[in-house]
């Protein structure tokens, strides 16, 4: 039985986090042992929204890095395929001939890509980025990718690959695979400060790349329950970004179970739950 | 002084026709000596209203017979550089990068996309035919051409060229020569039923290929005034195609002058003023 081929990737913006970690690599790593792997970086898909020279400058360096920490992660380097997506000229050529494939409506109605405008500065919709999807549909098309993971924004996106595939083989005869998406339970790790995201412009991040000393510095200084002012005092788990943290990385659950007990009881200071964790 | 370099092109869709020598390759061949002339044959251009499976299987016998109908009419092969679109891959990878530099609005407001969408029978707009300016940005300035023959609808359209070269310039230097727009006169010329253009689709077409005796059967078979019962009678000029046909095709003004002014007295037969065309 020939194994099926899955194509996942992400721009090259910036090192990658945690949060990118627990959102999609910590997956990626699992499944990409059961494909045929292709990693693709987007760098055309970044152009959609950042196109200055400045961005087009750190695209070489962001994507070493980007590999490089993927491969720390877990990915093995022997059973996945990484490419930069601009090197390869067939993507923009197939680009150009899915285009008249979908129509101008058809891609308003993705919800992301107004968000991703707004996000970007953009006052008027780029044509680029209005066909985001179809540029997608085009990296999943050109190594005919069977199957791909999606977090919540990207099923949307799949979802216009798999109909311009089904499009183009009832047009032409049956030579694209229509992609399986692979939904991704893709919890959101706070950032260090406890707000929603962990994001590089909020400066709330810790990144793959971080060594031990920083890691230990970040993770002590994380937030913890405001109204706690001394570990006598009753504490909060819920939406404590330290608690949150133990959740996902502490695989020592009675731990976990009993730092809470303690915490809520008013009977363990922040340090040793913070401490923990390191 | 190096020569400034042209693109000019057509969608290979049929055998060109005297509508076609009139409206443009009369324009091409006095034009192609004084430029580096490049002359595509935008096969992917064609995708982005006729698409389906037969339309792409006529693309190579209509682009040889364009090609050899273009030379027929005077253009020297050893002074222009004739390609297929589709066989570019950098065209495509081009129009990918330049799809960044405009927006949806932008792009809405060129007049014609509208009326194509509408005469290809699409109820909603393809995202390809959208980009059509785009995509003929990308051929243009994939070859750094300065100037490009323009009709009337072209011209909106390049116009779009002259904004993403000048916006490239912009953010990465100067790369790109913003083309200049040479307006061509394109009288258009009545189909041979009298019918406001000639056109494949209506049958009223002189293809340049056309053999002699076919050329002959289709003038004498012309429309000409239909108030005129015999050749005693006073006839109209304006508007009576065999009389636009001298405009354009007969060089001796003199006889043009006196075919009308006799046509109009009842003094010349509408078989002579005809047999005087071939």
């Amino acid at each position: 039985m020939s194994v099926a081929r899955m194509l996942t990737g992400d721009r090259p913006t910036g090192r990658l986090h945690l949060g990118h970690y627990v959102g999609s690599i910590a997956n990626r790593v699992r499944l990409h042992r059961r494909y045929e792997s292709f990693f693709i970086i987007a760098d055309l898909h970044m152009l959609t929204t950042r196109n200055r020279r400045e961005d087009i400058d750190q695209v070489s360096g962001n994507a070493r890095e980007m590999v490089t920490d993927i491969l720390a992660a877990g990915v093995d380097p022997d059973r996945a395929i990484f490419y930069l997506q601009s090197a390869i000229g067939e993507v923009g050529e197939l680009n150009t001939l899915l285009q008249n494939l979908v129509t101008v409506p058809r891609l308003e109605r993705v919800p992301s890509l107004k968000d991703m405008a707004r996000d970007a500065g953009k006052e008027e919709m780029p044509y680029g980025l209005l066909g985001y999807p179809v540029l997608q549909a085009a990296d999943i098309l050109c190594v005919k990718g069977e199957v791909v993971p999606v977090g919540r924004d990207n099923a949307a996106h799949v979802e216009v690959t798999r109909e311009i595939a089904r499009r183009f083989n009832h047009l032409y005869g049956p030579v694209f695979p229509v992609p399986e998406l692979i939904p991704a339970d893709t919890p959101s790790l706070v950032g260090t400060d406890g707000a929603a995201k962990m994001s590089k412009s909020r400066g709330n991040t810790i990144a793959l790349s971080d060594d031990a000393a920083t890691v230990r510095r970040k993770v002590l200084g994380m937030y913890t329950d405001p109204n706690r002012v001394r570990a006598d005092v009753p504490g909060t788990v819920e939406g404590n970004p330290v608690f949150a943290y133990h959740e996902v990385f502490n695989p020592d659950r009675d731990e976990v179970a009993d730092l809470a007990r303690r915490y809520r009881a008013g009977r363990v200071g922040d340090v040793e739950v913070t401490e923990r964790l390191i």
